[in-house]
């Protein structure tokens, strides 16, 4: 790779919610794996490196999908007709237990990866199984596929089955161990602490991850308030908790380090107001409250309290991996809002969900998810002149329309980081 | 083709919304492009038949789409930032525009009919536009390709723009020279009376449009209760109707001939009513419903109405053209519906989506979209072994998962009327 090399074609990303930035036959120049000039021409003391001419193409940042479980992978698709608390019974821990043996996680695992880069989910933030080994093997297989990702082991000790269960003692020390062992994978592929959620941890085990996550400064990763059903047990279990919310603050799990929590559908104005303060990401996943009938997050209503909002896929609760489907399914989804329940929720506008796809889940990463100077070149190079269009349009309407209507066939070019994978990561 | 063969594979459909019917290894055989048979094994009579092996690939039936507008499929994905009203304006009338070119219309209408074919949507109903001879090579081409569909000349004679409105008498002869003229295209490729909605067609020719409906005995379609602004606009231009479902009524638009309606999201109790004497078929259309802001149309009433519903991709209000993915959106809906409207509405079941995107639908042709004794045999074969899954899945598991996370990828034949499509019709 050269140390600085430049890039050319149609470029559109979101610096902010509110619009596009649209550079037609622009340029990006990257230094050292990140952005030293973005513009319409090559100013002069860049005159004399490489050159990547994508012609007619457009550039847009990799996509951040902010919460996804790669061990239900197989699953996508699968139990649709279940609300969340017997999917899990039925589907999905089943088959995390599978992932107790390596060789099982290395097919599946490789495959969900080769997945990620044909999408072009350049960051992600993943949860594992419980199981130290297979949750390694995962972070390798990432780092080996030159893509950036968050990993958890997942940890658990009680209202779980047999076969899927921590001793809470074996559950932190495990953690531990796999944190150190974590380190050796770099910047792109780091860990993140994850206990499941509330109802499948007790308070020893979340103190202690509370107290591992700032001893290693790690981020956090959780479930909030997704279901009627899982918020009506988590008060039952915590009943001196004045909420949800409350009993992941009161264990440490949010406030300390960067946390970003999926779901968030049926917080008060109260618990609003501490995601806020806690500075807490959300990950919107929008088929996932779809299909495992969970209802509609007000996103406008958490935009209003200043929490910032990330998308996801949710895989296996959401069934599509690729982030642009999420992104658009979260743009429709917030408009039923408003139609159907409220109509003081706007709608979110295209620009508003591309960010959130892009640089908004890309803050957790740093400087991830825009092309600003200083920021690091997460790309993708995509060729719509398949999807039928005899109409002259402009970038942001070919933008739309591939959102929409395009899939991983017209992503020609991925980059993470500076680099350019330009093979999937492993053959199948 | 031999008037007699078999087809072998795993076969899936739904003779009734509340299940699948499966026959694992089992056998269709076809006569005179009609299931003479369905089932586990071959009856002695039709042993010497030849048999086309599918393997281990699903067969299920083939897809109708009961609302497209053919002229809007360049528009797919375009401008879902709008609702209903000033989205017409901004996009689809500009474009409709363009098919007083017989050229334009031959390159769009090619592409379109490709990508039916590409999507396994055997059967479709379809709005052209207010021109006769663009709409007449469409009819051709679906023709040539070997699809089936009832495609509708449009017709408007008010409330809109200049350049593409009619004269009432010119629009009333132009649809009775269209009418005579698309005989010749025979039983697969028939005429629709085609009123675009009431805002934009005058009682006079309303009324005239009724009248030839019931003359030339061929069915009618348009657009009901989509949008409030649209539905208020209704109820201004004709205020002593009791209601939007009262005009068509009025004009003998509905009750006379079979007849099918998009949308119908914002009916009262009474039009349900009418709609159900009437037996009015509605074309539900989930993703446009969400596209345009126009809200989550209350299936499961209408349906304990026991008005017949069918789906529609609504291209381009729609954005999808994959029956597969508006299946699996009416799901979704209908799960939103219960989860932030009214629980008393049960979310629609996978077979009860299925069922109306192949049976369902399939009624407005006849005996289609099953595979039961005497149904024309549209089928499509479906190859999902490249959804990577090591796990051991069952044939209705196995469709889930493809309906969810599959594409035309994976649909390796295609069958209408018993016989085999194997080539994209055109070259593009």
């Amino acid at each position: 790779m050269n140390s600085v090399y430049i890039v050319k074609g149609n470029i559109i990303y979101t610096s902010r919610p509110a619009e596009f930035s649209v550079i037609p036959n622009g340029y990006v120049i990257i230094r050292d794996g990140r952005i030293a000039y973005c513009g319409e021409s090559i100013p002069s003391e860049f005159e004399s490196y490489p050159v990547e001419d994508y012609g007619d193409n457009l550039i847009i940042p990799g996509f951040v999908d902010t919460h996804a479980h790669a061990p239900q992978f197989c699953n996508r698709g699968l139990g649709m007709d279940k609300e969340l608390l017997p999917w899990l019974e039925t589907y999905t821990f089943p088959e995390e237990a599978k992932f107790s043996d390596l060789d099982y996680a290395k097919t599946v695992y490789s495959a969900f990866v080769n997945e990620l880069w044909r999408y072009g989910t350049t960051r992600s933030i993943l949860f594992g199984t419980i199981h130290k080994e297979s949750t390694l093997l995962l972070m390798k297989l990432l780092s080996k596929a030159g893509l950036s990702a968050f990993v958890g082991k997942v940890n658990m000790d009680r209202n779980s089955p047999d076969y899927l269960i921590e001793d809470t003692d074996q559950s932190l020390h495990d953690t531990r161990v796999w944190l150190e062992e974590a380190q050796q994978f770099g910047p792109l592929v780091r860990p993140i602490i994850t206990p499941r959620f509330v109802p499948s941890c007790t308070s020893r085990l979340m103190s202690g991850l509370g107290d591992l996550a700032v001893e290693y400064n790690v981020p956090i990763q959780s479930h909030l308030s997704e279901n009627h059903g899982e918020i009506d047990w988590v008060h039952s279990l915590h009943p001196d908790s004045s909420s949800y919310t409350d009993v992941y603050c009161e264990h440490r799990l949010m406030g300390t380090v960067p946390t970003v929590m999926a779901h968030c559908i049926h917080l008060s104005d109260e618990e609003m107001e501490r995601m806020h303060e806690t500075k807490t990401m959300v990950a919107h996943c929008p088929y996932s409250n779809v299909n495992l009938s969970s209802g509609i997050a007000p996103i406008r209503k958490l935009l209003n309290h200043g929490i910032s909002i990330a998308l996801g896929s949710d895989i296996s609760g959401g069934h599509d991996i690729s982030m642009a489907k999420v992104l658009t399914e979260a743009v429709g989804l917030s408009k039923m809002k408003w139609a159907e329940v409220d109509a003081s929720y706007a709608s979110l506008t295209l620009s508003e969900a591309f960010y959130m796809a892009t640089k908004g889940g890309g803050q957790f990463f740093g400087d991830v998810g825009s092309f600003e100077t200083g920021y690091e070149f997460d790309a993708l190079v995509i060729d719509d002149h398949e999807l039928f269009d005899p109409n002259e349009r402009s970038i942001e309407e070919r933008l739309e329309r591939w959102l929409y209507i395009g899939d991983d066939r017209h992503i020609v070019g991925r980059y993470v980081a500076g680099k350019l994978l330009d093979e999937p990561p492993m053959a199948m």
